[in-house]
């Protein structure tokens, strides 16, 4: 596709003098696209009413419209997002080990931006200015690839950015939305490997199975999460049923939300009672095995496909196993290695949960609630890795580098 | 394909159990390898004899021929290499940051192995030998997919894994060989998702680019190297001829030879008649621009093709450029992000280049040949990566993990 290949000239280009800006520059476009946001919203809210006419036309529903919805109080949220990645340290340039060979080379692993970073994603057009924000800090050129229902709400907020990289003499090539919004111009980013570094989809789960299948680019993996709270027979049971009603219902449509339960045979009649009764209060659909069902009468009964499902609603399946061991394994059978939470105060359980469970974020006594890069301290996120290349669980800045060799001879040959 | 998906299976579960192992164990298994391999050289000899045989009936040539033959000293030398690898440094474990959030939560993240480690290759069996003792080192099972016409000898190296694992208690199926060379079973690798965490060509450029064209599995592509050495106008011309000669004729068939020489426009006439005359004696073929052409009188002229073209033999192109941009320009251009050197004196043109230059190892003043694993300290290496996610550059150990983040809490739920 044409313009694909044009616009990723232009960003491998741009790529270059990006890398090589040093952080006061980069900062102060940031802030300027901040301030412009905030000044500039009256356009911006004036595209997005379009794009909400047009959405509604097309049939758009209710959790859509939503999510496509700015404010002015959406859009200073979003410049406020931006002065704090300004706050942020720059990861670009820090040498990650540095060492003298015994010929006399010295080696040292420096922190340098990936180059051209490439994000498909869907309605939400407040991701255009985080992604670009984030790649814009880190060194990287972006190219995005927003949903054609957004189209109009991305193009005024790429102009902002595009408005601020001119004031400061730098080219607006450094952030590139994608004009053509059919699925054919998604294909050919997915193929784009001669100026793409790497494709972050970002969406719900068709996007992310399609780009993983069809991208040559080298892709990161986000956001499906098919999380367990195991309650051990060793819980502390009030601490248990606090964390389960946590997991699942403090935000039930997000991956890191609990989507199933495990209970230790011991505690299952103490323990699933209570929480049949707290989760009923909060209008959670309880789908059981035969042993919970027994317990809580308002359970339905799970079939097989429960324990692989990913909910993103009120809903929780739940299962009563034998033994930690157990637990461990139908969580690495059926889990989407995301987040997972043993409740227990016995010391070898928790560790054994630990070292064994293969997920991004394994968590002693803790909601699943957690994996999110501000909860993590990195004051910002991308996404949340759930492969195993390159980032793995939240993605901050430095996952948005990678590193480079400089080696500094003094005449050295391999003898 | 049933047999591979039977593989990825055993594989999976074999991880499970392997990744959970000490450095003690892993590293008897080992000894006991390279130690049964001297043993049994005889069998293995005898195998890799049968394969060398059947490769002659299908017409392989010198080089390939050369590659695939084993002898007792070569099998020597790959026990040496899992020896040392044994002495090796066990990343797996590693905390690599902990901290302490407001909430209380100490959030840690630790380096874990990558789980199911596919490679692809070619007709070396030493590669497979040293593969699995990469992977069993870092806790990863592996398929291993080796060429057709090293069958007998893989199969009977992949044999000695086995009845080691099998003395020390362990599942065989740590290291697995796919029994089927067809391009059906490399095409079913490439899609085996569900089991396969990485997947690493290891060959020549047409294997690395089917593998990165067709593979859904995360792939780490390795090893083209169109790499240059540019000489400043402030270079020492005599280092610049011992660096220029060592970089293109210590052993030009490798991914780290130099296949391409920049020279500045104010020494050409002082340093490339030298270079001309000491590549001569190497019996080096050069492809230059005119000014190159008309100081060194037995170059040849050169095309836009030699510009991108690795060699991989006793050939070089040259060109004389204007300035250390110039130079920086062309390498970006045409180079393939390995390995890049410039000869200097002068500080800002050794910073400019270092910064500039968009590749995996950057050197002043040194031959481009130190792009390697043992070179670089590692003690080992399963390929150069010339990607910018995951890995850059020589991968040892370290390379074959990924991390996970292990979570202690006392109860915390997001508010």
């Amino acid at each position: 596709m044409k313009e694909l290949v044009e616009i990723g000239r232009k960003a491998k280009k741009a790529a270059r003098d990006l890398a090589i800006l040093n952080t006061e520059e980069k900062n102060r476009v940031l802030s300027m696209v901040a301030d412009l946001l905030e000044e500039q919203s009256e356009g911006i809210l004036d595209a997005n009413g379009k794009d909400l006419v047009l959405g509604r036309e097309m049939g758009l529903k209710g959790a859509i419209i939503d999510r496509l919805t700015l404010s002015g109080e959406r859009i200073k949220g979003v410049a406020e997002g931006l002065r704090e990645i300004v706050q942020l340290e720059d990861p670009i340039g820090e040498i990650l080990e540095m060492k003298k060979r015994p010929n006399g080379l010295l080696i040292g692993k420096k922190r340098v931006p990936l180059g051209v970073v490439g994000v498909i994603y869907e309605s939400r057009p407040n991701v255009t200015a985080d992604v670009a924000a984030l790649c814009l800090k880190t060194g990287n050129a972006c190219i995005l690839r927003g949903g054609k229902e957004a189209f109009l709400s991305n193009r005024a907020i790429v102009g902002v950015f595009h408005r601020a990289l001119e004031s400061c003499g730098l080219d607006p090539h450094m952030v590139q939305l994608v004009q053509d919004t059919s699925r054919e111009s998604a294909m050919a980013m997915m193929k784009l490997n001669e100026y793409l570094d790497i494709l972050i989809p970002r969406g719900g789960f068709g996007l992310i199975q399609a780009v993983v299948q069809n991208s040559t680019v080298p892709v990161i993996e986000t956001g499906v999460g098919n999380c367990h709270v195991y309650i051990d027979e060793y819980a502390d049971l009030e601490m248990a049923v606090s964390i389960v009603h946590n997991a699942k219902t403090h935000r039930p449509g997000v991956c890191n939300a609990a989507e199933s339960l495990l209970v230790h045979e011991n505690v299952a009649a103490k323990v699933l009672p209570a929480i049949g009764k707290e989760l009923g209060k909060s209008g959670v659909e309880i789908r059981g095995d035969e042993t919970t069902c027994s317990l809580i009468p308002e359970a339905k009964q799970a079939t097989e496909e429960d324990w692989g499902t990913e909910y993103l609603d009120l809903i929780i399946s739940s299962k009563v196993v034998g033994s930690v061991a157990e637990a461990v394994k139908h969580i690495n059978q059926y889990g989407s290695m995301h987040s997972e939470s043993i409740v227990t105060e016995n010391y070898s359980n928790a560790q054994y949960f630990l070292d064994r469970v293969d997920a991004a974020a394994v968590y002693v006594n803790a909601s699943t609630r957690f994996t999110d890069g501000f909860e993590f301290g990195y004051g910002a996120e991308i996404g949340i890795s759930t492969q195993k290349l390159h980032a793995r669980g939240p993605m901050g800045l430095k996952e948005l580098t990678t590193s480079k060799y400089v080696i500094y001879g003094s005449g050295q040959i391999r003898p």
